[in-house]
């Protein structure tokens, strides 16, 4: 019997995990979740990475290490180019430097592409010739698997599907442009245009069938609270701005995936992240939408990620058993 | 010496070609293209271009067949699934039936995604890990080749680029939708478009500064004469109707090719057909929209086809090789 195991490792901007399972198990023999210190850098990460990985290992034998990292990478070296959140990760060999420390085969790739082969290969997209996965949180990413693989791109940045323009005279994107889907269709975002209409007088009636006003009483008034949780739970409860504001962002994903769709034809689509967890409405809208974008006789096969905030982890065990 | 020979065959709408070149050579042994008879049907086409074969091979060992085909294909069982143009075409086993005719292997797929595998193997994708092909005449058409393969999706139908939509508030499409690549920036489209600017009026007076007077002497006052062939003549001689066309519709190929490039980060871009002849202003303009729609740090290499009409009938050449 196999009884070595993989190690997973998932550096995210704010919280890192790891966690180990024997090679060709589907269960966790351990897992550790840990948030980052203040003000961290590339230097603190490593180093709590470091000390998480060891503290799980206790004397198992470690046959290879997957790493999941949440900025860009270039995946054909395992070097991680910079971190949007965390100071210190500018071109940092970070597969060569886990080799060293570990003695094992290491692989490296960003976190979307990963959750995409941890969702191929563990979750909602297994037996896939190709899977398109989306994750609309913070931001909108995305990773393609073909055949098998993760399609980097020739910089290793294809996937890119929150910058893709559905709404040309949008909002302003953090990427230069207006109307990206993910300008549209994040979470801060999709919070942030429900507390505009809030602020520009919806719900401030008192009469509780008052467009706005649920979604004002969630926060207790407080605008600056709304967040896209209360968005959906107003939406859910009928509010008809936190409806309009949903709907919106969930048209903007719609359109983003029939575009998708429209130019690579996969065989399904995974959405993951907090967002594509905002309700039956949201996912109608959604596949409304995409059913309307798309060319007739175009397979149209949409489903919820399977793996939650795990999809990254058993992503990095999927490249942890290809590196072997 | 090989001196066996490959057989493409190139199924259009209106006309067929077939060429023969020895296995490994990059010229043509032999050539011919003829016009499809009035009111063609599947029937009419097939014998058309069986006697074709026989006349080019004239005793001659052949080793493998290649064939582009007008219109949908199953490439994975060589299967017809049926022409825009010709009828008769509905799940015709192409494959099957020319293996049984001429006793090789035989290989089928659709002209985008043969021409985009003879531009990769013979043109101007040589040597890329991905590629976009994109012709721009009647329609629009794509054809994606990822690490040497043409990428078909699970319907055979990825690199639908022209029914990406560009312009919410565009002209119809022929697909039901509005403001789609190819309702903008097909020739035809492209054409009508200047037809009806002149129509509303544009270039009606005598001096030959007035915007659209170019346009319209060209055709010899003529409207219903106006093809995207003159629309850009007319744009390189400075008629502003004609430029502001051939803007919109350069604009909207480089959207098009901007959300492409944004999905998928492919190596390089290939444009051919008619269209991307139009001059250094369409390309200029193409470009610079590409540009402004991708994220920065990704590849934006966009380059004319190198192959022109032959581009299909390379790629039926590429597709036998593969066959053998």
């Amino acid at each position: 019997m196999e009884s070595r195991v993989l190690l997973a490792l998932d550096f995210g901007g704010t919280k890192h995990s790891a966690a180990i399972a024997t090679i060709g198990s589907r269960e966790w023999q351990a897992l550790q979740r840990v948030q980052s210190p203040p003000e961290p850098n590339a230097h603190t990460d490593m180093s709590l990475m470091l000390d998480l990985a060891r503290d799980l290992l206790a004397g198992r034998t470690l046959a290879a290490i997957g790493v999941s990292f949440g900025g860009p990478v270039n995946a054909a070296t395992g070097t991680v180019l910079l971190s949007h959140h965390v100071p210190g990760w500018e071109n940092v060999p970070l597969q060569d430097q886990l080799r060293s420390e570990f003695n094992v085969p290491v692989s490296v790739d960003n976190d979307a592409n990963v959750a995409a082969l941890g969702e191929w290969r563990f979750g909602a997209g297994q037996g896939c010739a190709s899977l398109l996965y989306v994750t609309v949180s913070t931001g909108v990413g995305g990773g393609w698997v073909l055949d098998g693989r993760v399609f980097h791109g020739t910089d290793s940045m294809a996937g890119e599907i929150g910058h893709i323009v559905v709404q040309p005279d949008g909002p302003a994107c953090v990427c230069g442009k207006r109307g990206c889907v993910e300008a549209i269709a994040a979470g801060p975002n999709l919070a942030r245009r429900a507390r505009e209409r809030l602020a520009q007088g919806a719900g401030q009636e008192t009469q509780p069938h008052q467009a706005g006003h649920i979604l004002r009483e969630l926060v207790g008034g407080d605008l600056s609270a709304v967040t896209a949780v209360h968005v959906a739970r107003a939406a859910q409860a009928g509010d008809p701005v936190a409806c309009e504001v949903l709907d919106g962002a969930a048209r903007a994903l719609g359109l983003g995936l029939g575009t998708g769709i429209t130019l690579m034809n996969p065989q399904r689509v995974v959405l993951g992240g907090g967002v594509t967890k905002s309700g039956e409405r949201y996912w109608r809208t959604v596949r409304d939408t995409v059913r309307a974008a798309v060319l007739s006789g175009m397979t149209m096969d949409i489903v919820p990620a399977a793996l939650d905030d795990d999809a990254p982890l058993w992503g990095a065990i999927a490249l942890a058993e290809r590196a072997l």
